[in-house]
C-alpha cells in the first residue's frame, strides 16, 4: 500500500535532489511577475494531480526559446513538489544510446514511476530525446510514438504522475503531435527591459546611475535570462570581485562577442 | 461447436470487462440526442453481426477529435455486447514492440477472435498502431497492410466479428485507404453549448444561475468532452467537497492554463 | 507427359475448389449485359489458352472499384475452368511475411503452377501483394519486380498458364508498369440504376412497386454490388423472414450509415 | 592460347543455342527494310569485334516500346555470331536473388566471358535487371553500377566481347547513364502499316482482298509485332486450321480485348 | 584533486603538442588588425573559462571560407592556452569508422576532458565530422545528436572545458542548430589587398615596387590565406633560392592554374 | 630514411607501370596546343610536389566529357613522373564491394602512398568511384567522405603526394565539394575541327584532298578524341591494311551507327 511503496522508492530521494540542482546551476533570480505566475500554475498543477479525485495524470510542456530557463523552471517544480519520485530524462544521459535503448530507458522510468505513489517526470530538450533535427527534418519515431503514448498512459490504481516537457521548438512540437498530448502548454519568455534590470540588479552588476545604459547596449531588446548571465560573467572577468562593472566593459564585451 | 467454442473462451471474460472499464474512466454521460444517436447506431452493428445469415464480419470506424470519447463509446459498445470475445488493440500495451511484433501482435488478436463464435475488437487510435506522425509523413506500413488486410479478412465459418476503430486523424485514415476498408465511418463530434450544458449539469458543477456565464468564458464554442471534465476537475481543487465552483475560480483556470 | 502430370496435380483439386467458393460468399448474381460480357471475355482466355499452338501464357486484369466483384469473377472463371491447377494468391495467407518471403511464396505458386499442364493463377488484390499505400507512396519493388518478371515468363514446354490479376488501384498500376506487363486489361463497373434493379429483383427484396422509390433511395448514382448486398442485409435485420422490406427502414439504414 | 581457349568454352554451346532459340519463340518475320538494316547493323559489329585490331570491346543497346522484338533481334545476333560464348542475362532467371546476388552474377557472366577468346552478352531488358520503377523511382544502384562498370571495363589481352543491351525505357537509360555507356544505341520500332502486311502476308492469316480492312481495324496505327502475333493468334482459335480469319472474328477480337 | 587530475592527463602533453603544430604547417603571420583581434577574443575566452566562478563550459565556433586559417588560429590558441588537455577531434582520424564509432570516439574525447581541470577540445571541420554533403542533403544524425548534447553539457564539478569548432559550412551550421548550440560564433575572413600585401611582404615574396602589380594579378579580390601561400610557393618552384618572383612567372601561374 | 623508403617501394614498379600503360590502350596522339598546354601544367606540379619545402600535397581534378581522354591523360603523368609509387584507384577493381569495402581499399591506396617519399594517386572517374547516378540522385557518402578526407590530409613528414583526379561530372563535383576539395581544376576538352584533323593525319585515315569532306561528315562540331578513334577503327573494317578509308565508307559508318 501507499505507506511501503513510499519506503520503496524513496532511497533514492537525496541523490535525485542533489542532481535536480545541477539543472539550475546559477540559481533562480525571481524576475518579476511572469515568472511568478508561471510558478504559481506550477504549483497548481502539483496540487491537483496530488489530490483530485479523477485526475490522476497532468502533463504540462513548457516551451520558449533557448536559455530563457525552462529546465531551471523545471527542476525547481520537482525540487519544491516533495514528491517521493522526481527524474529527468534528458540526452545528456544516453549518449551514444541506440532508439530502442533511448525508448526503452524512458519507458523505464515510467515504469519506476507507475512504482511511486506521486511522481514527477521531466522530459527535458524534448526535441534532443528525438534526435531532431530541421535538415531532412530527421527525428527518431521510435522515441517520439514512445513518448505520446505514454504522455496518455494513465497510470496504475493509485498512482500518480505529473509530467513536465521542456522544449525550444515548439512549432515542431505542433507538427509533431507532442504539443497535442499534453493536457497544458506554458511558454517561458525572453527577458524584456524592467525584467533584465531585476536580474541586473539582483546581481549588482552595475551602478546604479548606469543601469539604463547597460541595458541600452543590449543588442536585442527581449534576452534569454541565461545569456545576461553569460555576458555578466564574461564582462566581470577583469573587474575585481565586489566592484561593479565599468560601462565600457560591458559594452567591448558585447561588441566582441555577440555580435558575431 | 458453439458451446464448446463459447465455453472455451470463456475465462477471459471476467478480466476482460475489467480492462474494458478502464477505458472510460470517468464515467458515460449521455450529454444529449448526438450521442444516443451514435450508441444505438452501434447497437445495431452488434445485432447484426450477431445475427445476419450473410455478413459475419463488419467493420466500423469511429473518428472525430481528440478527448471527444471515441474510446470510451468503443468500450460502451463492448461492455453492452455480451459477446464472449471483446478485446482492445492499444499502443499502450505494444511500447517498444517492433514494427513486425506490433503486426503479429495484432493478427493473434484476430486469430484468437476466429475462435469465439462472436467477437469485438477494438482498434483503439489507429494512428498511434501505425506510428503515424504527420511530419515526412512516417508510419509502419508493415502494421498498416497487416490491418488493411485483416478488416477484409472474412472469419473463418461460423465464426462472426465486429471491429471497432477509432481515430483522430480521418483525413491520413482516408489517404492510407483504412477509412474505406472498413464498412461504414462513424463522427464523434465535439460538445456545443447545449450539450455542454448537460455535462456540467448532470455533474452538479454550477449554481444554475451561474451556467449561462460559465460556458460563456470558453474559450471555444466547440470542446471536446474530456477537456471539459478536466477543466471542471481543476476549478474543483481549491472547492470544498460538495459546494458548487465559483464562477470567479472557474474563469481564472481558463486564463491560466487554458489560453496557453 | 500430360497423364502423369495431370495426375500428378490433381488431389490438390478439391481442396481448391472449396477454398475458390469463399472467394465468392455471395453467389453470384448476373445482373445484366456487363457482366455476361465480362464473363464471356474470361471464357475465351480459358480456350485461348489451353488450346493455342503459340501461345502458352496469358495474362488479364481485371480492374475496377472496390467491392464491383472482382475477386468472385476471378475465382468464377477458375471454378468453370475445369483445368487441374486453380490458385489464388492473397495477401491474407501472408499477414506477417517478409517482402522476400511474399515474393518467394509468389515464385513458388508459379513454380507449381509450370507443374501442371494447364494451369490459372488468381493475382488477388495486387495492390495489397504489393504492400501499397498511397502516402509516399510505399510498396514492396522486391514482390513488384517478382511479379513483373513472372508475368511475361514463358512457361516450359507443354505447359499453358493464364494469369488472372485484379485490382481497385488502376492508375497505379499503370505507373507501376503492372498493367502493361498484363496482355490484357478488362474493367469491372460499379452498377448502374437497372442493375441494381435486377439484383433487388433476383434477392426479392422489395415489392415490386416500391422498387423505384428504394433505388432512388441511394445515395450514389453507381454503386459497387458488394455495397448493396450489405445494406440489403443490414435492412433485411429486423424484417421477418420471407418478407419484404419496407422502404422507411431501408431509407433509415442508407441516413445512419451511409451517410457518414 | 586461342586454341584451348576455345576448346575450354566449347561445350557449352551446344545448350546455350538451345536457351537462345527460346527468346524468339515465334520464329523471325522479316517486315521490311528496317528490320533488314538493324540486322545488318548488328553484324557489322558482330564482325568488327572480332577482327579489328583495336578495338576488343563493342556495346550497343537495342532500345524501343516493349514488344517490338529487341530481345528475339538480339538472341539472332547471337546465333548467327558463331561466337563460343553466347550468354543472356535476364531477369527471368534471378528471380528472388538480392541486389549483391544479382550483381556478382552478373560479373560471373561477364568473368566466364573473359575466358573465351569471342564473346557476346545480352543484357535483357536491362530496367528489369535494375529493378527500376518509376513511382519513386526506385531501382537497384548496386546493379546499376555493376553494369556501369562492365560495360567500359575493357577485356583482358587476346579477349573479344560484344555487349548487346535491351531496353523499352529508353529515357530512363539516358538518366541513369546507361545509354551514354554503351558505344551505339539503335532504335527498335513498332511497325507501321506496310510492315504489319508483310506479317500478315506471311502469316497467311486473311484472305488477300481483306487485308486492307484487316490493317484498318487496329486501333493504333503503329503496333509492336509481338502485339500482331498475338492478335492473329486469339483470332485463329475458332477458326478451323488452314483457313483464312473471317474479317468479323478480326473486328471482334479486337473489339472485345484490345479496346479494353 | 587539482594535483594529482593535472598530473593525471600530463603525460600526453607533450604528444599533444607536438600534433597540434601540424595544423598550422606553414606558420602564423599576423596579417593584420582583423587577425589580431580575432586572436585577442579567443584570447580572452581562455580566461574566462580557467577563472570564472560560475562559467565551466564555453562554446565558440569560427566560421570562415575554406583556407581562412580556421584550423591553424584554433590550433595557435590551444598552444597558447597551456591547459593540460587540448585535443583536436578531426575526421582525419576516423577514416573508416561508422557514424556509431565516429559518435562514441567523440564522447570518449569529451570524456578524457571532463578528467582534468582545464580542457580544451577543438572540434575540426565539423562538416567533415557530419559526413556532410549539400546533395540530399546528407549527413549523419548520430553525430550531430552526440555534438548537439556535449556542447551543452556542463562539465563536473571543478572540471572547466572550452570547445572551439571550425567550420566552412555556417548556413549548414545554422540550419542544424549547431551555431545556436555554440555561446559564439566568430567569423574568420578572407583577406582583403592590405592584408594580402602584409603577407607577401612578410614573405618577402616580391621587389617592393612590383608588389602592387602582384596584388592586382590576383583574379578575386578577396583571397584565402591558404590560397596566397600555395601560389607563392609554386611560383617560387623556378626561382632561385632567396630572390624574389619575377611578375611574369607569377601572373602565368595564375594564368595556367588559378583561372581553371 | 629517403633511400631504405624507396627501395621498399620499388619492386612495386615494373608492374604498376604495365597496368598504367593499359589506360592509354590506344597511344597518344599530341593533337595541338591545348594539349601540350594541359601536359605542361600538369608537369609542372609533378615538380612543386617533388621540390617545394612547403606543400607536400598537391591535387588536381581532370574535367571533361566522356571519351576525351582525361585516364590516359592522368596515366601519362604518372607514367612521366617517375616517382617509385604510382596508383589508378579505379571501379574496375572493386566491381562488388560494399562502400564500406571501397572506403578501405581507397584508404588503404593512401597509406601505401605515406610509405613511398614521392607517390601520385589517380582517383579515375570519381563519379563510379562515388557510385553516383543522378536520379536521386544517389551516391554513396561513405566513399565520398573518405576521399574528402584523404584529399586533404597532409601525408606525413617526409612524405610527398600528388593525387590526379578524372570526372565527367563537372557539376555534381562541384555541388558535392568535391572540386572545391582540389587544389586545381583542369579542364579537358572534346576536340575541334583542326584538332580532328591533326588527330585523323597523325593516324593516316584519308587521303589528303578528302581530309575536309571527313571532317565535314562527322555529326558534331566537337568530338571526344576516343570516339573518333572508335570510328576510324569502324570504317577500316572493310578497308585492306595500308589503304585510306573511301570517304563513302566514312559517311555510311557515321549514318548507321552514330546517328542513332
Ligand atoms: N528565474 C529564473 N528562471 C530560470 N532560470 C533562471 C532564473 N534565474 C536564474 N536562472 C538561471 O538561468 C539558467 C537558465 O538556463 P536553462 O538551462 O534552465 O534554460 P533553458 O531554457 O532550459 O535552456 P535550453 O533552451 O538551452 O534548454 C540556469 O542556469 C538558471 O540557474
Ligand atoms: N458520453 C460520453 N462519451 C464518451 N466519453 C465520455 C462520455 N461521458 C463522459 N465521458 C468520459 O470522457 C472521456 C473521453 O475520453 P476518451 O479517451 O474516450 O476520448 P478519445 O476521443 O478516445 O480521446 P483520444 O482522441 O485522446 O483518444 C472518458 O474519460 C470518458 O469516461
Ligand atoms: N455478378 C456478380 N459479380 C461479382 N460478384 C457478385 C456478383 N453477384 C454477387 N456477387 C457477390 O458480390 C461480392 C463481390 O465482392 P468481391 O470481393 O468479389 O469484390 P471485389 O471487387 O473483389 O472487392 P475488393 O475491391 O474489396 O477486392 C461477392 O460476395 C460476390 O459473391
Ligand atoms: N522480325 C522480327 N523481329 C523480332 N521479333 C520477331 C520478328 N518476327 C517475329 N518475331 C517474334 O516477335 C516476338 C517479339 O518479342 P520480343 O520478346 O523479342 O519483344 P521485346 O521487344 O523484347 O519485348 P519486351 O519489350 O516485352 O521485352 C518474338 O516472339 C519473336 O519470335
Ligand atoms: N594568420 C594566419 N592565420 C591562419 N593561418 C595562417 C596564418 N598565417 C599563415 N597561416 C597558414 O595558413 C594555413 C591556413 O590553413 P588552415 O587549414 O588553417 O585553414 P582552414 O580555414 O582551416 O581551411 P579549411 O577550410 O580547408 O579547413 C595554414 O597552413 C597556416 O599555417
Ligand atoms: N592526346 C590524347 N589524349 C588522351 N587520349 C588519347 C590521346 N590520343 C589518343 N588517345 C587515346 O584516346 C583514348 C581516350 O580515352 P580515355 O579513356 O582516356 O578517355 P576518358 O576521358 O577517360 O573517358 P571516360 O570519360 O569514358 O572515362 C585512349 O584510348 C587513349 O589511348
Ligand atoms: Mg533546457
Ligand atoms: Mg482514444
Ligand atoms: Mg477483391
Ligand atoms: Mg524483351
Ligand atoms: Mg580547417
Ligand atoms: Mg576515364
Amino acid at each position: 500500500d501507499f505507506e511501503t511503496a513510499l519506503r520503496e522508492v524513496k532511497p533514492a530521494f537525496g541523490a535525485v535532489t542533489e542532481t535536480l540542482e545541477t539543472y539550475r546551476a546559477n540559481g533562480i533570480i525571481p524576475y518579476g511577475e511572469r515568472f511568478d505566475h508561471l510558478q504559481s500554475t506550477c504549483r497548481t498543477l502539483v496540487e491537483q494531480v496530488s489530490k483530485s479525485s479523477q485526475t490522476t495524470l497532468l502533463t504540462a510542456l513548457l516551451e520558449g526559446p533557448p536559455g530563457t530557463g525552462k529546465t531551471a523552471l523545471a527542476a525547481t517544480v520537482g525540487l519544491g513538489s516533495q514528491f517521493p519520485f522526481v527524474k529527468v530524462i534528458s540526452a545528456d544521459n544516453m549518449v551514444g544510446f541506440s532508439e530502442t535503448a533511448k525508448s526503452s530507458h524512458i519507458a523505464k522510468v515510467f515504469d519506476d514511476a507507475y512504482r511511486s505513489p506521486l511522481s514527477i517526470i521531466v522530459l527535458d530538450d524534448i526535441e534532443r530525446l528525438l534526435e531532431f533535427v530541421a535538415i531532412g527534418p530527421r527525428f527518431s519515431n521510435t522515441v517520439l510514438q514512445t513518448l505520446l503514448v505514454l504522455l496518455k498512459k494513465v497510470p496504475p490504481q493509485q498512482r500518480r504522475l505529473l509530467v513536465i516537457g521542456t522544449t525550444s521548438a515548439a512549432s515542431v512540437m505542433q507538427d509533431m503531435g507532442v504539443s497535442s498530448a499534453f493536457n497544458f502548454v506554458l511558454h517561458v519568455p525572453r527577458l524584456r527591459e524592467p525584467e533584465i534590470k531585476s536580474v541586473l540588479a539582483a546581481m549588482k552588476t552595475f551602478q546604479p546611475h548606469e543601469m539604463e545604459m547597460a541595458v541600452a547596449s543590449l543588442l536585442d531588446s527581449e534576452v534569454p535570462i541565461k545569456r545576461i548571465l553569460l555576458l555578466v560573467d564574461m564582462a566581470r572577468q577583469s573587474v575585481p570581485e565586489g566592484y561593479a562593472i565599468p560601462i565600457a566593459r560591458w559594452t567591448q564585451v558585447i561588441r566582441d562577442i555577440d555580435s558575431s
